[in-house]
Order: C-alpha cells, then structure tokens, then sequence
C-alpha cells in the first residue's frame, strides 16, 4: 500500500489506478531538486529542535545514498510509490528505518513538496535556456562582425525593399534573443520564492524556520501566502511562455533560412554534417534542421495551450490536475535545449554566400526609396508626390528591363526635369545602404554602433 | 552512415543532427504497420514483376522475422537509423543480404511509407477508441437502467433548476459520447485511402498496382493526388479533434463527479480502489482520478494546437515539420483510451446516494417552474405573467423558509387567488419530474424511451 | 427591468451587469433565425391547442412585423433587452400586447431557444461555406486543365524534388478542399437535430409536436435527450474545426502564392486589383491578400481554442459562460466565406509564369531519382546501390557546374559503366515528368484521369 | 486610389481587396496614438530643419484638429483610406494642403507608425489594467480585513482538507493578482522602447533625432535595431499572455464563487444587482457573472494563441499577415477591463454566509491532521506511523457518525492509549486554524501579518 493512504482506506488501490494515477515515470526527473529539498528540511527540522540532531545526520546521510543509488542506476523505481517524493521517501526508510525515515515528511506535505522541486527546476532551466541563447547571440555575433558590409536585399512581405547588410539582418535576430534573455531573468526572479513550508495548505503547527530553508536552496524569499502557493503555477506558465515566444522568434529565422536555402535563393548552404538526404532522391540535400526548428514551434505552443487549459477554473488549493504541469514543461525545456544547441552549430557551419545576396540586390528596384528621397532632399519635393513620380519611375524602368539603379541619367532625367546629376549617388547600392544612417538603421557604421552595444551588454 | 544520404554528401551527419533529427525513438511504434505495410509491397512488386517471386519471398520471410525479432525484445534500435523504416529496412538486409533487402525501396519514399505507416496506426486507433467508448456506454447504460426513477435536482448554472431522474443525467452523456463515436467513424471513412504508390511526391514510374496493395491493407480506395497524399495530415487534425471533444465531455463529467464528491453534495462516492489519499491529512479520500481525467483535457487540446501551428503555412509536399506529427497523435490516442478504461471502471465501482440527490431536491424551489406552467395551464395566465408570479411566490416561500413544494394550499393562494385545489399535484417533485413527458424530457416513461433508443443503436 | 427578471428579485440589475450580461450586441445577427423558430413554435403551439388558432395567427403575423423592422433597420436594439430572444418578444408583445406575446414563450425556455437559433446559423453557413469551396475549386480545375503540360519543379523541404505539372500541383490543393467540403457535409448531418422542445433543460410539461417543429424548420431528426441538447455545442466545435483545417490548406496555399511571387521565384504574378502597395517604397507590389489569408488561420485556430476552454469541465446543463460560443463562431465563419470569395478572385487573375516555372526545373538535378530509377530498371541494380550511385553522379554535376538533365553521354558513361545510351530518355525533363505515371502520379495522363474524377465528383 | 498605391500600379484595387485590406474598421481606435506621434514626428522634423517651421506648425495645428473632428464625430472614416494612418494623413491634406501634408510622411513609413501606435496603446492598458486590478485588490482586502476569524473549510481536491480563515483565502487571490500586476510592470518596461524611425525596415537617409521623439512620446528608450523593431510583436504577445494569466485566476475565484453560491455551499449570495434570471424558471438567481467570468478565459486564451500563429514562421521584415495582431490584443484589454470592473462590484455587493462556512467546517474531520501533529508533538510518534493511525480514528469516527473534532476524549484514547487529555485542545477548530502559525500559515495573526505586507506594497 502506497504510504498516502491513511488507515482511512478500507481497500488497497487498483492497478489501474496507480498506473493512472502515478507521476514517477515523468517526475523521477526531479529526484535531485527532490533530494536536496529534503537535506534542506531535515536540516532545518534539527536546528528547530523539531527532530534530534542525529535524526537529521542519518536522513540527511540516508537521502545522499539514495542520491547516490538512483545516478548509479542502481535504484528501483516502482510506480506504486506513485511520485519520486513518495520513491525517495520509501527508500530512505528502508536504509534508515522507518522510525527515523518516517519523520522526515513532519512539517510538510508533497502539495508544498512538489512546489518546491518543480521550481528549483524550472528556476534552474531559466539559466540555462538563458545561457544557450547567450552562446547563440555569440554565434550571431561573430558572423555579423564579418559582414557588416555584405549587401542583401532588406524585404517586407518577401519582397525586395531596400538594401541592407547582413550583419543589419541577423542583429534583428540578436535583439528578438536578447529579449528573450530578459524574459528568463524576469520570470526568474519573480519566481525566487521558496515555497516548501506551506504544507498541504494552511501552513504546519510546528515551529519551523522557512527563512533559513530559502536561504539553504537559494530563495531570496519566502512566499506570502500558503494557499496561494501550493496552487501557483504562474512560474510553470511564464517559462512556457517564454519559450513558445523564443521558438516564435526561431521559427522566423528557420523560416529564411529555409527559403535562403532554396534553389531560387541559394543565400546560404548548410554544412554536409547539418544536412539530410531523402531515401528516394539521391540530390537531395535538405534542410532537415531548420524544418524541425520550425515545427518545434507546435509542441512548445501546444505545452502552453495545455497548461492553461488545466489551470482554467480550478478551485483552490491543490487539485490533482495540476499533476498535468510537469511534463509540458519538461517537454519544452527539453525542446529548447537541444534547439539552441542544433541552431548554433548549424548557423556556425553554414556558408554564407554572398555573391548570391549581392546579385539579388540588383533586382525589385531596391533604390528606389533613394529616388523619391532625393527628390525630397534635392528637389523639395513633397514626400507623397515623390512616392508617385517614382513609382512611374519604377514602371518605365520595368519596361526597358533594368533595375532602377541601372538607369542611365539621361533616362532618369525623362522622368523628372527636377533630376540632377547627383542622383546616382542616391541609387547606388551601398550608397543606398548607407545612407540609412539613423540610430538603428543599417548603413554599416550604425550597424557597428548596434554591434557595440551588444557587445557591451553580453558583458 | 544512414542509408538516406547518398553519394552526394562529403561528409556525414553530425551526432547532434543524427539524435535531433531521428524519430526512431518514438516512430517505432510504427513497427507492426511498417512491416506490414512493406510486405504488401513487396507482394505487388513481385505480381507487377518489378521484384522477382523468389526474391519477394524472402524479403516478406526476411520482414516477418524482423518483427518478430522486435516482439521478443531481440532488435536493437541505433538512434542513426533515423526512423522505423530504415531501421527495419537494414535490419532485413542484414538477414537477407544488400542485394534483395535493398530492393525493396524500389517505387516508395519514405514519403509515401510514413503516410501510410500513420494512416494505417490512427485507423486502427479510431476503431479502438470507438470500442472503449462503448464499453464506457454500456457501463452507463447499466447504471441509467437501474435509477430512472432516482430523483436528482437538474441544474443550470449549478443552480437548482427542475427535479430531474440519474438516468436521465447519464444519458446526456450517453448522447455525447454517442456523437463522439460518429465522428470517429466518419473519419474513419475518409481516412479509408492507401497512401502508399505516391513515392517522394509524384507518383513512380514503375508499373505498380496500388490497388492491389490497397486491398491488400484493408483500405477501399487509392488516393487521388500524390502530392496531397504525402502532404495530407487532415486525418491526424481529425482525431486530435475528435478526442479533444471527447475528452471535454469527458471533463464535463469529471467535472461533475467532483462536486458529487465533496461534502456538501455526497451525491457518488467513488471506491476505496478508486479513490486517493494525502500524504499528510490522514482523513483525506480524493478524487484524484476524476480530476485527472478533468485535466487531460489540457493536454489533448495542447496536442491538437501543436499538430494545426506546425502544418501551417507549409509549402507543398513533404517538410521534415510534418515529423513533429506524430508524438502529438500518440499521447492523445494513449491518453483517450486509458482515460477511457478507468473512467470506466471509476464509475462502474463508484455508490450513488440517492438519499443525498432525493434530500437536495427539497432545497431550491425546484418545482417552481410547475407552478408557471400551472398558472398558465388551468387560470390561462400569460407564461410571462405567471413566470413574474411565480418569482413572487419563491419570495415568499424564502421569507417562509420552506421549499414551494413544501408550501401549504393556503399560502399558495395568498400568492395569487386562481390557484386551485390541484396545483399539490403539480408542485410534488416526482409529479414534476413526470410532468415532463415532451420527447427528450425527464419523465420516467420519455426516459425509459430513450434508453430503448440507445440499447437499438447498440446493436 | 429584464423580463426575464421575475418576482423573486427586489432589486433591478445594474447597469454594469446589463452591459456585460447582454449577448444582443452579437446575437441579433440571429434574428432570421430566431424569427423563423418562433413562427414554427407558434404555429405547432395552436396545433396542439395549446395556444388558439387566432392567438397564434396575431403571433405569427406580429412575428414579420418584426423582422420586417429588423430588416428595414427600424428596429431599435436596446441593451436592456439581453438578447435578440428577449428583444424580439419584447417588440412583439408591444405590437400585439402583452396577453397574447406573453404566450409566445409557453414550453420552451432561452436554453433551446438559442440553442435552435445558433444551430440554424451554424447548418446555413456549412452549406454556404461548401458552396463558396466549390466555386473556388471551379476555378482550380479551370486553370488546371490549362496547364497539364506546365513544368514545374515539384519541390519538398523547399528543394527541388522532380518535374510535375502545375495542374498536378494544383489538384493537391483542389483534393485538399474536397475533403474540406466532405467535413462540412458530415458536420451538417450530424447537426441535423432539432433542439426546440427541451426547455430549460428537462422537457415540457406541455403537450408539444417537436416533430412537426422539425418537419417545419427543415431537422430530419428530433434530439435525443434535452439535458445534453441545452448544453451541446458539438456542432460548434465541429465547424471551428472545419475552418480551422480549411484555413490551414488556404494558409499553405497562400505560403505558396507569396514565394512564387518573390523576386527569385516570379512562378505567378498578382493582378494589379489583387496587389497593395507601400506608403515609402514605390516600387513595391506586396502580395498582401496572401499575406492576409495565409496570417488569418491565427484567429480561427483561437477561436476554436477558444470555445474548447469555455466548454472545458462545465457542469450540465446550461452555462452562462456557453454565450461566449457565438462570437469566436461568427468570426471564423465570416472570415471563411470573405477569404474563400478573395482567394478566388486573386487566383483566377493572378498570370502563371510558365517561363519561369520551367527554367527553374533546369537547376537542382531534378531527375536524379530517373537516373537511379534507369540503373535499378534497366541496369538492375538494387535500390539502394543506384541511390548512391545517383548521389556521386549529381555531386559530379555540380563539379562540372550542370544541370544532371544536361550531361553528356560520356559524362554518363563515367559514372557508371552499366549506364548505355538510352539514359538521356529518362532524364529529359518532360519524360521524367511523363514517366510518373502511376495512379495518382504527375504525368499529363495521370493528371487528366485526376481531373476527370473531380469533374465527375462535381456535378 | 489609396495613397500607398505608387505610379507603379495600372489598375487602381478592387473593391473587395479594400474591404480585405483594410485595418481602418478597427484600428480607428488608435486615433489618438497616430496623431500623438505624428505631432511628435513633425516637431522633431522641424526642429531638425527637414520640416520648415512653418510647416510643422500647420502640421500639427491641422492634425489637433483631425483629432478634434474625430472625438466629435464629424470624422469620416472611409474604407478605402486603408488605416488610420492613411485616415488621418488624407484628411491633414485636405486642411491644409496636398504640398504641406505630404510632407508629414517624410522619414517614416506605415511599418514604424503603426509599430508606435500599437506600442502606445498597449503601454497605455499594460498601466490601466494594473490599476483596475489594483482596486479589485483593495476590494479584497478590506473584505479580509474583516473576516482574518471567519472560520471556513480549506481545500484540496474540492474535499475538506483543514479549517481556515476567509481572510487567508482571498489572500491567495490578492498574492496572484499581485504577480499579475508584477507582470504587467515587467512587460511595461520592456516595451519601453520607441519604435518610431525606423522606417520601413532599414532606417532613414534623413538626419531625425529618434531620441528627441522618444522623450515627446514618454519613451525611455530608442529601438536598437531597425529590421527588428518594425517585425516585433513580442510587446502583443506579452500583454495576451498576461491577461491570460490573470483571466485564469479570475476564472478559479469565478469557479469558486459558483461553487459556493450553489444550494450545497451557500457560503455566498450575489447580490440582486449583480445576479440574473431565467426565462422560464421563476425562482432562479443564477449567477452569470461569475460564469460569464469563468468563460472569458477562452477568448483571452484564444486571442492568445491567434497571434502566436499568425508571428510562426514569418520571414523578416514586415509582412502584413501582423495586421492580424490588432483585433487581439483589442479584444484582451478589453474584456479584461470590464471583467475586473464587475468583478470588483460582484464581489463587493456579495453577502457572506459566515454561518455557512463555520458550520461546513463540522463535516469532514478537518481536524484530522491536528490529531497526527499531536501524536508526533506530544506522543513522539514518527509522522508516518502518526498518519496512519489518525487515518483509523476517521474511519472509527465515521462509523460513529461524528467528526472527529466532536469525539470525546473516550473515544479517542481507545485509538492510542498514547493519547493524552490535552488532545481536545488540538482538535477544537479555531485552535486547529490557530495553531497554523508559520509564515504564510492560516492563524488569525500569521493572517493579519500578510495583509501588513500587501498594504506596504500597495503603497
């Protein structure tokens, strides 16, 4: 009989019903926050005189044995224990005995217990996901300092706009990531509550000392109040958030990676080591890595979807549907971790192709902004009427089959008598690129301004 | 190196790529319809003379001793075989030799072969998920048969509304799963299509005969495009969305079964096999499995968001998100049906108080709508004129503080001096619940004809 | 005060609640459908005696009266009234009175009221929203059977796959939104129930003909149980689904549409009605309707969401919180039918440029499985053996800087003794296209069969 | 023709492309953000000499007055005008002259207009909606402050788990809406960036003071980088995430305001202003609100999951599938505005049936942990042996038809003969709720500490 149920129970539970109703085969995943929760608990019952302080030593020194047993794959986990609270417990009773192992849960409940454990993961997740990102931006980095010169056509709705550099394009990326970053570290520290202490949901009778067990596991506070924290999962939500956001942000960029990887575009070429083959197609190189980076996208929404379904409309305090949290959250930690890994080292290796990207630029008329901004410099023309004479430009250009920035000044001159020799320099690519000189935009010298400034913060 | 990348790499896949990219560990449990499905295959190629009898033979003799190799637990699954297919394809070269086993891709992709791997798994899983519902109805059924006369308060906004009969309540659920069943099969039917013969996307140019291999696997026609064949994954949306309904009426019932539990109602209480307990409140009995049931709502639901965000805006044909389909399909089907199977015996196990649900009905007025109808009936009042008296006679009846059931004939016409003698006949709670004998309604002989109905459609 | 506020209440709802309370800002877009109900319940009501044949007459007559207002937007809508339900009685009672509007509502309450109104709404625009898929597919099927010949690079991961025709291609999607028109029809049938007669949750008391109600208002079926029939909104989720999975294919087409309109692609060009410009760049032609299509599967993807949690763990019968059905319902089907009826017209005026879609097959080996399907035909090696080989000869193209399709025979020859002179048959692009001409496959022939299917399937 | 159509058009746009296109219908709402920037957009023009001052004079007295013709209505929003911001520029135009006011558009474009409209308007309700749940929160607390002795039920699982204080209760509430607040600060100094100068991806040739703007519009901060800011929703997705978040917790206090409003509970009475009727059942006083509460959760979450879809995969930069982001966020803001509105009056009109929740207190041995905390305290019993034998004494105490805390002493001892007299002092309900007196616990004065902490923080 699983050691919850009380001598209230006439009948042992069914079969299926521990299979159902277990959480050891996904919650095991916390034995150590588990573990350490309770070293910390035990540690803190002694100081209170609450248990003897040898009591403590042997379940603080019983708990590091199974510590021990279960990353030597030597422990048994059994699913009629139901949890890894319950799996670790039992354990520990069977190497200490019962009389001592069996004081432990004094002063808690697992409502507070589980609290406890799956915070200290995801607080523990929000740092790493953070640092992976931080290794990403570095990537980024890296490659936009070699390229604060390479011409790309800038688009909207995949369109030719205006040129950019490549280095412009991929800070955009950077600044998405380094959003992300804050979120983890905002989600992080309102979650650095330690909620262990709160028992099943009122609190305990006895005296214990919830400061020194925050400080033990790195709480910088207590929580406010019990009932609100054995129902919290607030803190699960917001790293579902975060990444679902974070996989938005990657799904974009494995999007142009994708079609930058087409026949069409061919702006860069994945390594051999980050590409796959098709079992029928024997050209076939495919872009695999960034396919799945973009549909990874779907599980991380669908976690989120999940928890707050659960979460809809439960009275409080705890309810087993909250059982539900965990394996969403797992899923996407997970999902995120190996996501950030595989983009990194699949940007790393990619070639960037730059020929291609410098050729694209001379088709769609990138410059043509530059005409109807010359013609507001220059010629003091109003900015809508310079929208429309360019326009017309544009037009005639398409019909002798050149770009607008090929045009001879005789051309550009029929367009408008107001042009003046000048306005080559406004058509020309780089020029183009550089003119957008603003804070923020993408003439190269902003570009190393916006680098600068990351740089400075990665500090 | 995995046997889909051909001569036109240089170098081999990374080891991050080959464990990101891989789907074996969940795709095998593709492996029965994946053998099966080859075997057909192989059986056409050898009839269509594309493979020779003798070497058809023992790529058929080669692929059952594969699967019987994973059935005993004898076939080792190497995470670079990237998925099922070409885990049980080098496995069977092994046994059979490259020469005959590599002929066995001739005229499919896998493309075509994870179609038809998917199809053929969530086919079977329609039917069994139909199955287990109705063994859920029947359970039902069996209960509705015994409490056709068991008074319980109907409500509507958890108010007290009408007095209605238990079986009447079970067979709005009966009604519901009924319809669940329905969808089931219909896209049952519309998933009726061999997908196999579509290769990477184009169809082959060998003489194959598709619907030879569709009768062969059970289908009943031949799909009609290639490139939506190995694109299409409406049949995976339609049982996502089929369990998401159905476990949201199963959350309806779970729902109620955990107010029925608690002890202000007392209406069920499920068995001691059935029912959990707290690791420190010794008293506690939960009802845990009714609200993990009310829970996995959110995880069904996630599932189907996940599968819709991946496929949209996917360019045709193949894209390697499409792989993130299937984890999605599997939680979901795993989840309906042990929900199903303890949602099952839960209820079959679980007491009904019918002196609780008898006593609640005395509380709340229930009748009132009788004495509207009352009014209306025999004094030709206006419903709305008698709906406003009414409200005024409840007012009275709570200054009283009695039930209007409960009133004397005297009070009663104080209220309003058409009343007569007969409205006692009206205002009686089992009068009430029969009075309602409009098809569809309460009483016990519309009741009676409704389960008649179901116990038909049974058959 | 609210009629539907009776004597029990001493104090009038506040404004606030009116506001938030009242549904009548949306639902009076049911007021057809609630009309029509109401004249059927009438006319049923003085067939059982219930009402008197003239009470009914003034009812029925009164009843056009109002619609007419509506109609002729006469009408005033006024918050307090709640509903269109309380706000047709309303305006009716004042038009024939109070003594014989007050019977209106005899043996029905808002519960089936709505529940009628709403299924009426929902069945009407499944068959409106088929019908616009028809006319869309019409358009398909026109330009398919003008491009059977149409090379272009059938593509999967965005990589150039094999040479298909456009028609091919086109008649994935034309299969796609058959099914879809298939899911409506059976969502319609299975909707096919009359709610009317279930009152507030349990039936009536009164002696009503609900079969001569569904007889009138075009139900094959009367519903089963009224307890499920109040709460059920199956019917609703079902065509939320419907659009979602229809939304989903537009979003995939639409992907298409904006590719192949890029600069690098230019596979279609959008007509000028069809395109938007840019308030800065004039030289731009964005190809917002695809943008638009392809972005609008978010907000029926949430409005399904939606509604799934609203419904999720809701006791029987009637909530309040089901009023927020409606909405996200309206939404998805108005923005089905507008981008049904723009996806038409941007399609059918968009040009096809063939040019384009014929160079591109010239690059990415686009008949490389030709070759290894030659070497396992007619060289007969196996599969696997001629994949590789395939794979060395395509990594020699790109040496010598060639398309596969555009070797020498000698260069062939190099690769592979075995290879004689009929191999240039196989890799000239229209035969590969042509060779594929298994069921379902690109060839012209296979594409005309799937046209003639469909032609057959329209009518 | 819509100004943002160039000379590079021949056709002018269909009529159902406008009626597609067009964001005016609801991005009207942001009037006053559009012309609040363009004010600040043409000061900052003028004060850089790229407006004459003049000009930028007649600029911003024409747009004070477009603002003024809009807050009175004279306004004419016209479809064709496409949004807003072409709105307002053409009606500038027609006050002050085509040469003027096409100037206004110089260095900007709509892609960075709309981004600072947006932002303005979410930033604005990231601030209204933190001050709406602020008073809701002090509604709470003065209800707790009068009620830190009301004894009712705590539970887990729906079932009686151990005695509480009402106080402590909606303390739980007050710590969520806490985070929640918390939240919306968070996201309101992320957001805190200014968008405007971007232009449409790249920046602008012309030499603007972003930082001059940013300081007119309350902007801390200038957008890093171009490309990103104008592709940027994240701003969206965290305002949808937060009302969702906080909807899910209004939605469990709905939950539990139903629950405790039903027949059963009676632990509260809505008041008549803020509760409804039915329309054929005359004694019901349903409470809507709450449903209505309960329910908006899945708009909210929909609206949600609408925009991460429609941001999935979109390639850089501005594509106009995010015209789609709108509708959203509007929809969110506002239903959580009036949701707390009502909420805040629903809860502070409500009666409290303290009476009720003492006496539920008496069912379901809530005391049973007190009697294990007594045996571990007082009969040094390890918890886990303790647990068990207090189990036995509930059983023993249900056959007995009493609550535990009502056993004699008697009885009790013949549990465990190592139970002393001074148990009773343990099993008394205000001493259970009493004796939970650690940090966060339920006693009176742990109770009373906690609201201490929420005034500070409200200060």
């Amino acid at each position: 009989m699983a050691k919850s149920r009380s001598g209230v129970f006439e009948k042992s539970a069914s079969e299926l019903l521990n299979i159902f109703n277990a959480s050891l085969p996904f919650d095991k995943k916390l034995y150590k926050e588990d573990i350490k929760g309770s070293i910390a608990h035990a540690t803190m019952l002694a100081n209170q005189n609450i248990l003897a302080e040898d009591e403590a030593k042997k379940i603080v020194a019983g708990l590091k044995q199974v510590l021990e047993e279960i990353e030597n794959g030597e422990f048994i986990f059994d699913i009629s224990d139901e949890d890894i609270h319950m799996a670790v417990e039992k354990r520990l009773s069977q190497i200490i005995g019962e009389e001592i192992g069996g004081k432990l849960h004094t002063a808690r409940s697992r409502n507070d217990q589980v609290a406890l454990d799956f915070r200290l993961y995801t607080q523990k997740n929000n740092i790493e996901i953070s640092l992976q990102i931080k290794e990403f931006i570095k990537t980024l980095l890296k490659i936009a300092k070699e390229n604060t010169k390479t011409l790309l056509p800038g688009m909207t709705h995949l369109q030719h706009a205006q040129p950019i550099n490549f280095a412009f394009h991929l800070l955009a990326y950077i600044s998405m990531f380094k959003r992300d970053i804050e979120r983890f570290e905002d989600s992080y520290k309102r979650a650095d509550v330690l909620p262990l202490g709160c028992a099943a949901l009122a609190g305990t009778p006895h005296s214990i000392d919830r400061d020194m067990v925050a400080k033990e596991l790195g709480f910088s506070k207590v929580s406010l109040n019990c009932l609100d924290t054995v129902s919290d999962r607030d803190f699960a939500l917001e790293i579902l958030f975060n990444i679902s956001t974070m996989m938005m942000h990657i799904s974009r960029f494995a999007e142009e990676l994708i079609i930058w990887s087409s026949s069409e575009f061919r702006f860069v070429t994945f390594s051999d080591e980050y590409s796959t083959g098709s079992s029928i197609m024997p050209q076939k190189k495919n872009p695999d890595v960034a396919e799945l980076l973009r549909g990874k996208s779907g599980r991380v929404y669908g976690n989120m979807i999940a928890l707050f379904t659960v979460l809809k409309a439960l009275p409080l305090a705890y309810n087993k549907d909250m059982q539900e949290d965990k394996e969403a959250v797992f899923d996407s930690v997970e999902t995120a971790l190996i996501c950030l890994k595989i983009l990194n080292k699949a940007v790393e290796t990619m070639t960037i192709n730059k020929e291609n990207m410098r050729k694209a630029c001379e088709v769609g008329h990138l410059s043509a902004t530059d005409l109807a901004d010359y013609l507001v410099k220059k010629c003091k023309i109003p900015f809508r009427e310079a929208h429309h004479i360019t326009g017309s430009a544009v037009a005639y250009a398409q019909k002798l089959g050149v770009d607008i920035s090929q045009m001879s000044l005789d051309e550009l001159k029929k367009i408008d008598s107001r042009i003046g020799d000048d306005v080559t320099d406004f058509l020309n690519l780089e020029a183009s690129m550089n003119a957008r000189n603003s804070k923020g935009g993408t003439s190269t010298s902003s570009t190393l301004a916006q680098i600068a400034t990351i740089e400075e913060w990665l500090k």
